[in-house]
């Protein structure tokens, strides 16, 4: 039985919050559900990692967790040694790269799927989870080897999904087009467009849209569909 | 001496124009100046073949060229034989996983650099046209075997650039945050965003801003700058 804790967060921001605060609840809940005492965080989707410690420690000092960053630390102790992960968002092909480059791919893949270990990723870090990175917003400024992710969850996530903006003078693809073309190619994958705001929480083989904003998912060959917040998304697990 | 003749186009649609239509004397002088009676349409961005090249000889045939698709020939005899090259939009991955799959870059490189075959591009053919496609804004749908493009011109282009939106809600990151999130990275290079209606037109050393929109410069550690239309950028070519 595959044994998963998954929170994945569109974003970190939202409009009118502050960072992480949208999903505070979710993600608090995660921690001490599972007697996490101290969370390990992977900053390697930022070039400034110190930087992005202290913004990321803020908000889980505030609400009573341990954190520690893992650019401090033996990589491969630190994945084996975690209580819980936390992974940031920034460029999403600099993140998967990173994680390549330390070979962690296979390390975090076990101990999340097969030890139960909390993974909660915001943007970049909810791209990587999934089984690719083909539908990530970012620009492909450096070049990992594959874009096979941590394949988490057997779909793709499209995080800060943006509806379609009607009487846009842009002539650029629409967030829509682009997963579409993308279901274009025939090994495509399924793709959970996840509004900001949207939280995908995985507790097992149970999958529910969280947050306090909608997703739109996307099957290949299929009609588009919204899916509101609470509703359980299990089926796209199988 | 580098012998070149190119037109680079942001988009082959812009706002209130038809189909190439805003640039349509630029590429008419091009081909014109070189005596060109046919152009070699490459497709390969776009997943349907015919039907782009229904769209694509519209323009042509009003305005007297034959085009045939590369797509409906032999492709390396057909490249080896170009009288001029257009290269459509589309996903920008897809176009040039194609061109390596059926190993074309060194002879379209080959053709434009030396033999002085004219080139036009637009959006996803304009990204190839360069030093690579790290700065293309499409998804990576597909993995071609690197980033590194035809090179036939030494920096990197964005094109549909989009100036960042004042008050926004959206927190993805703006066009200016990825193209600084690129130049984070040490070997990057100097990029040129060229809004929707601008192009760039290249003959042998000599590089201008055309079109009806303006273009902006991002060189690494320096301060962005916008370029006029009508500017010459020849330095860029250096």
């Amino acid at each position: 039985m595959v044994k998963r804790q998954l929170l994945l967060l569109s974003s970190s921001r939202v409009h009118g919050y502050g960072f992480l605060d949208y999903a505070s609840n979710d993600i608090c809940n995660i921690l001490t559900d599972n007697n996490v005492s101290s969370v390990l965080f992977i900053p390697y989707a930022k070039r400034n990692h110190d930087e992005y410690l202290r913004l990321a420690e803020k908000p889980f000092k505030k609400w009573g967790f341990n954190i520690t960053s893992i650019h401090t630390q033996n990589p491969h102790k630190a994945i084996q040694e975690a209580e819980a992960i936390f992974v940031g968002g920034g460029n999403t092909f600099r993140l998967l790269k990173t994680l390549y480059d330390l070979d962690l791919v296979k390390t975090i893949n076990r101990r999340v799927l097969e030890e139960g270990v909390p993974y909660i990723g915001t943007s970049a870090g909810s791209n990587v989870a999934t089984r690719s990175i083909h539908t990530t917003n970012d620009m492909p400024i450096v070049w990992p080897p594959t874009l096979s992710a941590l394949n988490l969850v057997p779909f793709n996530i499209n995080p800060h999904f943006v509806d379609s903006p009607k009487d846009s003078t842009h002539m650029g693809e629409t967030r829509e087009d682009r997963i579409l073309e993308y279901h274009e190619e025939p090994d495509s994958s399924t793709v959970l467009g996840l509004r900001e705001g949207a939280t995908l929480y995985v507790k097992d083989n149970q999958a529910i849209i969280k947050g306090i904003c909608g997703a739109r998912l996307y099957i290949r060959n299929e009609k588009p569909k919204d899916i509101k917040v609470g509703s359980d998304v299990s089926y796209l697990l199988q």
